[in-house]
């Protein structure tokens, strides 16, 4: 595919109207070509209006319509996943072979809820049927479905540039409910941006679609953002990123004339405790498998374990030293972006400054954007103490804290923010303490995990990607797995309303098959 | 009951520390015995710290402990009915009777909620199996519960002062939750809300159960209500009033350095329109039932219909002479306070100023509080032009938009912002207008209702109230019905946890019979 670097909205490409920008090679800092397109102002309201005009018709498709639709956006990401892979590792530096699961990973997204909209669950049908002799007073008939909440703009991710960027995960749940979608491409990866946005406009020709279904912009600084989040088109937003720059679109959305619902996946640290039996049982194991898990995609995913707690005991020193010894070994490899380089070694510095100590680095860095991998220590004492020390450095860096007793870990639990997800490695003899834990971590994390280091994250109908804040804006929803369609759906009762009238999934006779609760049963 | 117009936090009484107040009658606009307490930020700390210390019990507690509670306080409520209708009668001017029937819907939704516990559907259970053996790599097992979300604020209503107030919906769907919660007592109700606070309390100590689950609050200007928004172990807040209230906390609770999720219900004036047909066929018929819905509690209702657009031709004479009639011989009666009252009586003069004709007048006041009825009219034309025409009169107004064509009403559709209800008359033959307007009113409504005036709120699963700002600001959630609850409900996902450390009902062999997906079927 030759890249044109055009912004793509709808079916249109659209010049450069503020400039233009080359990727970034992270493995080599060099530029690469061609030319990308930054628009401003006047392209997000060319979007947000075809936007709008689309909606009424896509939300409005039929099941079978609107999950073809989604397939063959599936069949045009697997047509091209080669082609993706191989220009989003030159713009991230990252493997290949590990992009190509992604694109893999992105159509599989797609196809998953393809079922998801099939089935026709998430439309929470209910039925509750008029009791026409109801004393004292009759009740009329009312049904109940979920429709999309409006057009909804996207804010990718950039350390998984395909699965949770322009034909990540927001947008295919986006997609599912109805909504008409405008992403903001991430600037470190516009020529996969690019692959990936021509894959689905493909599909909307294809399926006969108003144009307005999907658009991509990319501007420079904050401009494009700043102005899909105020554009009074736009009903929802999405966003993957820093605390920072989710917290500044999320506040600058809730200050609209018409707040709206922002969901912004942000930081979390993942705490790790070792429980005690566990530790003396498994503890060169178990830091082995910590600190290969926390490199990872250099560091840089949402779900790296960056801080592990464990008692100073049986066990300690083997795992301390198996980790030490494996990042140690770790070769430093190109991260993502010069922003994300140069704020791991500031956050790594900043860790010092307030008391961790270093206990390994790994081997030094070659090229101008490499993260050293590192380790660092402190007490448990002085962890209560900072409550910086808790806080994420995105990259391949790790906090391995000594707690003296189980009152200090649960203190030490007790002290973290919202999380994504917390682990524990156990034994059966560590039920008592996990116990103890277990209402501590609830109220802290979206996802606890036992006795796991790899666990990729499952696109299930049980996944939750979120958590109380920082972690998220909104503890309420999850931006994985199959109910983060829920995002975007919002409930309309229709009340005694004459059969022809209904939405067909809300006919009498129930046309569509579909699955409806009746009285709440 | 004697009231003693302390502050309940908890299982204490807490005397005044901010000054007192009295009750007004607003139908003799005279001070009622007692004083009652006024707090400030200690109080609220106070009742903050109980209810975050009670959480963790209370959030576990069993399915059938917690549907118990909640039948407890039904059948207290019950047990002070007729005290409870007597009092809040006289701090509202609003009819003993109506109030009893409040009485009992209130205790009725407590045991609705009860049996939405009982039947465990609200924790959304989710099981995805291990899959050991998925290609390329085994998946691990996933199960998914929604828990409370922390200890809720509520703001009750001034206009429902029993069933949306101190043991209203908000409560009551909170508590089912799992979730602790604190109420902000509505000063316009303080004899009021202390019996139903009482009843609650009672129950928090027939049922054993630690004090903090529920505590009552009541301050002087913003003051209460800000220092609970901002409080730290608030974790999410509900409010039932005006858009200009609903706005100062819902912005406020944004920018605290963890925004919370706030659901509030504002305002709505729920168009009604005559489609032609059903205008020739019945439009004496219609606007006599409008007008009497209109005037119901004193036009101090969000489903009042504020707004009716009828095409002018045959049947719009009858239409309007009948609501004339009836507006004119609807008699002037207390509105709830002086601040609302006052809010009519510019709100009126504003909708003149900007060209709506008076139509027709009730009878003239006679107390200092009493609301007099009025009708309205106004061109489509001008309707379009002023934007203001379309924003609530809270009281016993309404206003009759003649719009020259069919064209013309589907564009007053469009210029309204989002409402709880709109509401079509229509025969068999206006089908095919209904059907243009229907995508209209979904993108702007919770709730289309079909030739009916006198749709009382039903309490049921496939009830909306909600919709798109300002009517609420989260269109996603609805603040009465059994789906409420969903506004203090947030997933965890439990994975690779042994059987025996998960919680009960996500246990293999579903000790607890609960319904549960499993892959999501």
């Amino acid at each position: 595919m030759k890249l044109t670097g055009n912004l793509l909205i709808g079916a249109s490409e659209v010049p450069a109207s503020a400039g233009t920008m080359k990727a970034l090679n992270p493995a080599t800092n060099q530029l690469i070509e061609p030319d990308f397109a930054l628009g401003g102002i006047a392209e997000v309201d060319m979007a947000a209006n075809l936007a709008d005009l689309a909606f009424d018709h896509y939300s409005h498709t039929s099941l079978a319509e609107r999950s073809a639709f989604l397939e063959r956006i599936a069949d045009n990401l697997d047509a091209v996943s080669r082609e993706l892979a191989a220009r989003t590792a030159l713009e991230t530096g990252l493997p290949e072979a590990q992009l190509l699961g992604e694109a893999a990973k992105a159509a599989t997204q797609f196809r998953q809820f393809a079922g998801v909209v099939r089935k026709g669950r998430f439309l929470q049908l209910a039925v509750d049927p008029a009791q026409p002799d109801r004393q004292p007073r009759p009740r009329m008939d009312h049904r109940l479905q979920k429709i999309a909440i409006g057009p909804v703009a996207v804010f990718g991710a950039s350390n998984f540039p395909i699965s949770y960027s322009v034909a990540g995960g927001d947008t295919a749940s986006a997609l599912a409910a109805g909504a008409t979608v405008i992403v903001k491409a991430h600037n470190a990866h516009p020529g996969s941006s690019e692959i990936q946005a021509r894959a689905i406009l493909q599909a909307v020709q294809d399926c006969g679609l108003p144009q307005g279904v999907f658009s991509v912009l990319r501007g420079g600084g904050n401009l494009i953002g700043e102005a899909l989040v105020d554009h009074p088109l736009i009903k929802a937003v999405t966003f993957t990123g820093s605390e920072q720059g989710g917290m500044a679109l999320y506040r600058r959305a809730q200050l609209r004339p018409d707040p709206i619902p922002v969901f912004t996946e942000m930081t979390s640290v993942n705490p790790t405790f070792i429980l005690p039996h566990a530790l003396a049982a498994h503890g060169a194991q178990i830091g082995d498998g910590f600190a290969e898990r926390m490199l990872v995609n250099v560091g840089q995913a949402c779900l790296k374990p960056a801080i592990l707690i464990a008692v100073d005991g049986n066990g300690f020193d083997p795992l301390r030293t198996a980790m030490a010894r494996r990042v140690a070994e770790a070769p430093a490899r190109p991260m993502l972006t010069p922003g994300i380089h140069e704020a791991y070694l500031s956050g790594l510095e900043q860790l010092q400054s307030i008391g961790a100590k270093p206990v390994a680095t790994g081997t030094a860095a070659l090229g101008d954007l490499d993260g050293r991998s590192a380790l660092l220590e402190v007490d448990g004492q002085r962890f209560l103490a900072q409550t910086a020390l808790a806080h994420e450095v995105f990259g391949p860096a790790a906090l391995l804290v000594r707690v003296k007793d189980e009152m200090q870990m649960i203190a030490v639990a007790r002290s973290f923010r919202g999380q994504l997800s917390a682990t524990l490695h156990l034994e059966e003899t560590d039920m008592e303490l996990a116990r103890r834990l277990l209402p501590v971590l609830e109220r802290r994390t979206g996802r606890i995990v036992v006795n796991a280091f790899a666990h990729p994250q499952e696109v299930t109908f049980a996944t939750t990607h979120g958590g109380p804040f920082p972690a998220t804006s909104d503890s309420r929803f999850t931006s994985v797995g199959m109910t983060s369609i829920e995002r975007f759906l919002r409930p309309v009762t229709y009340q005694g309303f004459p059969d022809a009238l209904l939405p067909e999934a809300l006919r009498e006779l129930n046309p569509l098959g579909l699955p409806r609760s009746v009285n709440g049963d």
